[in-house]
């Protein structure tokens, strides 16, 4: 077999799927309501034209082959290898019944979710989410390679080479942190003043502002697009496609605002990913950890920073079209980072999110290590969240129901949105050995910052490992006290604790 | 072969089809500008799927079966096989080669004919008209079933039975209709003001009011919806998802409020097609010309009508905001209505269009059925424009090079333009007979008009032929008095002769 034609049967399958992720774009974006049965036959015919040829012979062929002739592959076919390799062994392993029934599974669990948020009741979501857990718990032997308990294959498949080990050590940490920099705010913080925050901006001087900002921040509208959805997102579709989404609320600005940053911070990367790598499975994020840690750069980092803030927020006020006029800067800034316990996690403020994130984390470990029984789950989750953040949920749609995730069957991949953090500080770290954020950001000209990144993070897309490119970007493995130092900073500022 | 089997072929065929609808309707509204070389590897590459399913083994399998079975085909499976078996037979025969060349053809003549409207030569053009036309005409043969001429072959494709036999005979009749009110008017009648039209309206305020209007004509927005585009088109994905597009100008409310309800005509038929034909090659219009009746009765004998803007002239205004409040209802309908020679085809009005397409049949016919020469057609076409209506062209931008269908080899689409104005005509007239047009519109339910269309026309689908549903719903064959007839009326009354 040729090296061509290993990478046209993968130009084959990227085209596939780059049909596909417009498809989903648009079921998102503006599909009319009624036209969902029509699209689900689409997306199936397709999909099953994109698997069948994922785990279909000439992909064996070239494992087979390439797996003895390494030599005969450039640095692309390599890259590309290892990363089919990877994906062929998890999926060609599992039966194709069990594959079926999992698939089944998991459609109908996202039904029974949406009308068990309508009633409010975990009971009637509960025997959809235990077949969702035993099925995967049945396909956690075929995914196994080298893991050492059934939680790690999981984590593995979001975040590769990410281990409970790790986790419980730096998730530790971190909660600690995070509850004493808490404890120090409560006792002797001084709460900023928010009720300016829902004066009204209308949807389109909103977008003035953001798309403004996004634009400064490096993302190329010429190779994306913003569009309205209920649930934000970015999808990469190609090198010169990579689009982002957001909900727009006229009491609530920060919401489009710091979303659209976030999903900036997406679409950035997969606008930087090296040409090279198109049309293969290594344009793409090296994980959804190193993923989350651009768009929480760009959302947390980038969007808590008092200079940046500084320099934008007369056009702020110029998009706001006076709604801001008596409110001076400090007391702007100061109202975007106040922090709150919460019970929603999307909702969450920088400083208590991770909480939200670990308590998931606590709780899938002993779903899939401990055998903790499905219908204790909400009572386990009221009691974390009491524990943690001293706010318990009156009903379990504001608790155990309120996210998506495991109504998918996607169980490990919480702990992602958390990682992101602790990289994005720890590269913030590494980044300002070589350049100020502050007068970067207090200047006309961001690239600096995107560079940084690109040349770290985003050219090499998912041909190194995420530890990896941790490790070569600053020098030392996951390190949360990054983010622990970072926060303690921002909120001692934000609080006025000296 | 069992039906279910052959179904299930057209399914998948469908299928695919939906999908590259998705991808265009996206390419045309707002991918993003630098994506179009990808675009166009997953086009390609989903439509080689799809053009070797259509013309595989198993629909031929299908064909040889169901020939000799026709009893074992359900309704819609006969409806389908007919279908089916125009199309292979059109594709089939022509050799791989020839097909290759042609398509190569097309795609290089379409970025020509770009290049030579920035230079306003046709000799920019020519050599690529050149190839267009010639491959053409080397595929005649292979096309040709039963058709006298060779220009009739091509006047199958988009107009099933449509020969130059009929199109001589009622075209010279229209044209001398044409002539014969525009030499009335021009003696007798009063033109109508219009500087008024060009006061600013913005896109948000002609939408509200474009919106409104075809919601009222039964265009369902959910299952459809409008988008902003370059050139203006429908597309019908599914029996749930039919989607239209428009461009806006402020200083010109007529183009999009006038072209939605147009593309809203498409729609609606779109819509109505008996859902029974889903997924199959009968879930679509009989024809182009039968397309364009529906879009065509829409734009111009709704959009013409007295009684129709007596009702929605106060909504409009309230959508204007002021901007006519001076302008009596009266002034405000004629100007709608004035009619005067053009260059430009897609700005002609309704009297002076079919003259337009006449000179492009003329044009066409004399190429394919007396081999005019390609270089002498800047003169003719000049010719004939100073002919029928008196203006001449004084760049080949203004004239030859202004349409784009050569440049795609759609040779004998033109002529589907008149033919849907005439068969719009002809079914009002037949419409008529059972209820009055203008009570209908002057009340606040228009559903009796769709439900007529939707009874003589819409339900039906591809499933009978364009010249059988006029003869059908009108008890004649196409006849262009009731266009000429009903052109005299409307534009004796608004430039008020006699």
């Amino acid at each position: 077999m040729k090296e061509t034609e290993f990478l046209q049967e993968l130009k084959e399958i990227n085209l596939l799927q780059q049909a596909l992720g417009i498809l989903d774009w648009d079921t998102q974006t503006g599909m009319p309501e009624k036209a969902s049965e029509y699209r689900s036959a689409v997306d199936s015919y397709l999909y099953s034209l994109y698997f069948a040829k994922k785990v279909g012979p000439k992909i064996e062929e070239a494992l087979a082959y390439f797996g003895e002739h390494p030599e005969e592959l450039s640095e692309v076919g390599q890259a590309a290898y290892r990363k089919v390799k990877e994906d062929f062994e998890l999926e060609h392993n599992v039966p194709q019944e069990l594959m079926t029934k999992y698939s089944a599974a998991i459609s109908s669990a996202h039904g029974q979710w949406q009308k068990s948020r309508e009633t409010k009741q975990f009971a009637d979501f509960e025997s959809a989410l235990t077949q969702n857990v035993e099925l995967t718990k049945e396909l956690i032997p075929y995914w196994q390679k080298d893991e050492k308990t059934p939680y790690d294959v999981l984590l593995n498949q979001y975040e590769p080479g990410m281990t409970v080990e790790i986790l419980d050590k730096v998730f530790a940490q971190l909660k600690d942190g995070i509850m004493s920099i808490r404890e120090e705010i409560s006792e002797k913080g001084i709460e900023p003043e928010t009720s300016f925050l829902s004066r009204k901006m209308t949807k389109e001087q909103q977008k003035r502002f953001v798309v403004g900002v996004i634009e400064q921040l490096g993302y190329d509208f010429s190779r994306g697009r913003l569009d309205d959805t209920i649930h934000p997102f970015m999808t990469g579709i190609n090198p010169n496609d990579a689009r982002i989404t957001t909900r727009w609320n006229e009491h609530d600005f920060q919401m489009a605002v710091f979303g659209v940053i976030h999903e900036a911070g997406h679409g950035m990367y997969e606008q930087d990913i090296d040409d090279k790598y198109a049309y293969t499975p290594v344009y793409q994020g090296a994980s959804m950890g190193i993923h989350e840690s651009q768009s929480l750069f760009n959302e947390i980092i980038v969007g808590s920073n008092r200079s940046f803030w500084e320099k934008q927020y007369p056009f702020f006020q110029e998009c706001a079209e006076g709604a801001f006029a008596d409110i001076a800067f400090a007391d702007f800034y100061r109202s975007l980072k106040r922090t709150r316990a919460s019970l929603i996690r999307i909702e969450a403020d920088s400083l208590t999110y991770p909480l939200h994130i670990i308590i998931r984390y606590e709780i899938e470990k002993m779903i899939f290590n401990e055998n903790l029984a499905i219908a204790e789950l909400p009572e386990v989750w009221n009691q974390k969240y009491e524990e943690y953040l001293g706010v318990r949920p009156t009903n379990d749609l504001e608790g155990i129901l309120q996210d998506v995730h495991w109504s998918g069957a996607s169980f490990g991949y919480f702990p992602s949105y958390a990682l992101g953090y602790m990289y994005a500080a720890q590269l913030l770290h590494a980044l300002e050995k070589e350049l100020s954020i502050d007068e970067v950001l207090a200047s006309d000209d961001y690239s600096p910052i995107k560079k940084w990144m690109e040349k770290h993070i985003h050219q090499y897309g998912a041909s190194r490992k995420p530890n990896q490119l941790i490790q070569d970007a600053t020098n030392e493995p996951l390190n949360p006290n990054y983010l622990i130092e970072y926060m303690r900073n921002l909120y001692f500022d934000v609080y006025q604790v000296n």
